[in-house]
């Protein structure tokens, strides 16, 4: 008997809900039957516990900095195999010695045979021992995803540049946070995650590339989006719909060196 | 004489152009006169070169995964004064020795005194030599930011568990991209990028949380988007606006040893 | 012979500054030859005025709502040309009268002929003038894109549901900003945009949905990144890689209208 | 029995998959105690309902275009109340009539006195009916957030320009996608959803603007992100930081109408 009274009443509760409730504009309506404003169900961990798909393993370098098993290696100290000349299109003639190649000025711009679109690149470098030149002018390269995405290589230890020229900047784009650079001659480490630019399928830019720069150890750029590709004049801008492309090495006329080169495709 | 003649032509075509020209739907109008359509001006290359403000000069550790000049040091092998317990809120006793610090299971959690919020983490860990337990239950622990986003830590050299709950993976969120980890015993290094959660002065999310994680030297989390704080039980979402917060490594009962623990606030 | 004389004076503090100057770690070094900090180099109101590509011209619909010129109309309140039957794979069988198509309660769904991939829907619903039900039961029924991201179609006028459930939610993914309804029976407006996720070659996902809604002129949901497909059950993953897909509309047994509903491709 | 000597089997599988289980690099293991690849555990329909908090009800306007009630009304047609001159910091001088306002050409930019930051806008605007020049001489306005975040106002009917410059463009910075305008003095509707840049507590930028231009009902700026301040000369870049801001209209001396402007805080 008392069950259904109680129900009744809450009948009559509901139907006045119903009936007379005003909704008020700019307000939450505050009066519910309290049924309908329940608590989230509780759940257990294994419903957010996904088994599938299995990460792949892989075998890390035994020390840092050394090539993972799944890496590409594009420079291993000993020979340019991986590399053609931009300008003869033929065997890159960059000098190899002591376990590292160095730009032989003049013969220009070297680029990987295989091609690449988002990747991790580490690559080691070092400017000239000897300090020739200021600003731009000394010990100047630079590291290029498809060719034309350019991480500045520049020897601006206690050499001073516009800050989007300097070494881990996004050349002419984004400047690094910091400068990490070590003393002239010494070698210095990237660490670079590059995501190509998406285009549409009909051509137009869909999302721009994305840069993250470790620089010795370092954050310097931090998923940095780029205005579009690298030029010396003038506003960036993206290019024409693009596939894969070349890791491109920069003859710059002075004499940086590179040495443990490698990518892994992500 | 001439002149005046071109300028009375040309000023019957504009007339003529805005007089009968029809702007045809769904079509770019293809008649313009051709003065109207420009190239764009040349620029000079110092109109795209920024002196100011200066990029920050710091020295990079002289090895790699040694602190640079501008980290905080949180461990360097010799004392826990930088660390605090959970459970007490005293002073943290977890094991040091051998310049390495070591879970005292039983003891709880232990968090950083200074707070954080965006930052460079670079940490050093390794699980028990003598193998114990399988699943989540070998060699578990995990880094946590603002003391409840986790990047987990956990002994799965050849010890499945589920993708979301392994090494390097964002805990029951996101799993890594490979699985780089060193054997059982060895250490293993995380360089972690985060970025905070951001939250609107009215107190909701604005932005989420970002990890990028390199594990080993390889890249497992690319600027991976939080779900929300670490669960163990339920769907991840987000928790009520909050400020900087302490680095917190968990006390899961095994015996895992951290050591190289710096920080950069980005 | 002055010349000469400035010109020695300058090397020789160029000389000082290279041999002398301390770099000091954590500090912008502070002492430059003035002549390496220039000013940005003055522009041109031209060099950032680009013609090309021109913007295609399109003839907006005469009132607020209707189909500019470019759109695909998927309903113009005559008939179901442009609709299949998911059930039956052939014609569709609700109910066209009045300028307005009605869900009729058992046929199922409904889905476009012509796929898509990125657009913009503009869609109006009304729900029946006669109240039945409550919560999910009044007047339910949905959009889909892809035939699977849905943005719900509820009455929830003065009738509350789950708040990641009521109309102009993305269905149990995110509530709206706020609830603009019309009072029931009364005609409601979407104009959404919607980008379609993002897949890797290899099948991965590569960027994830988003949309945003404004729902009776009024923004309720603002470039929403989807979870992943809608489930009525779980928690949202994304689903193996796909390309463009039907609009579809959901017969949830309710006597739910539609009509003046058109699409532009983005 | 029958029970431990299932134990003793399952024990001896463990032991031998512990000890003799080779990781492969490169490979996923393949081989696992199928008891350790587990299903993922089925879930409720209320575990993914979310009530609270709930949902605020406002109420549309009745028509569309009209200001919803949550909206702040910045123009009604009747007076000029919420408005200053920038000139002059005192009352807004432009002509008020026919429940429009209309640019007072020389009298200069007129701001709101209420400031913003996250909004959705809903502005129209109509060119002279009697056409005047050519280019960026005809028609001439534009709508700023902040006062220097500019959507262009132009009467680019039949009348063609840079692209970055015409009415839907973020000036000098983003083209509309399409240019659905109406007829040189015929009025049009700009509804905008401008999201603010947000800015690190040291002042630097941590995120730009975005904003989401509706022209005549047609999306022409889908969530683009601004590069900087509109700028009539030279590379957008962003301000120092910066609070809320006013709305401002320019007057750029062409007789451009407006009415029927509100907008919303987000």
């Amino acid at each position: 008997m008392k069950k259904i009274v109680k129900l009744f009443v809450l009948g009559a509760i509901c139907v006045s809900f119903n009936a007379f409730a005003q909704q008020n504009a700019d307000e939450t309506p505050r009066v519910y039957d309290p049924k309908e404003v329940p608590k989230p169900m509780g759940m257990k961990p294994e419903m957010t516990e996904f088994w599938e798909p299995a990460v792949k393993v892989i075998t890390p370098g035994k020390t840092v900095g050394e090539a993972p098993s799944d890496a590409v290696v594009l420079f291993d100290g000993t020979n340019l195999s991986e590399w053609i000349s931009l300008k003869s299109g033929g065997d890159a003639s960059w000098t190899v010695k002591d376990g590292y190649l160095e730009v032989k000025p003049g013969t220009g711009d070297i680029k990987t045979k295989k091609m690449f679109s988002d990747c991790q690149l580490h690559i080691e470098w070092a400017s000239p021992e000897k300090i020739k030149g200021t600003g731009q002018g000394r010990g100047n390269s630079g590291v290029f995803f498809h060719e034309q995405y350019e991480v500045q290589v520049l020897d601006n230890y206690l050499n001073r540049t516009y800050a989007n020229g300097q070494a881990g900047s996004l050349y002419k784009d984004m400047p690094p946070l910091v400068n990490p650079i070590k003393k002239t001659g010494d070698w210095n480490v990237y660490d670079i995650i590059f995501r190509s630019p998406r285009y549409k399928a009909d051509g137009r830019l869909d999302a721009p590339a994305e840069v993250t720069v470790i620089f010795n150890g370092v954050v310097v750029q931090n998923n940095t989006k780029l205005l579009g590709i690298t030029q010396y004049i003038g506003v960036h801008q993206y290019p024409a719909a693009h596939g894969d492309g070349s890791i491109k090495l920069q003859d710059h006329g002075d004499l940086v060196r590179f040495k443990n080169i490698w990518i892994r495709p992500l």
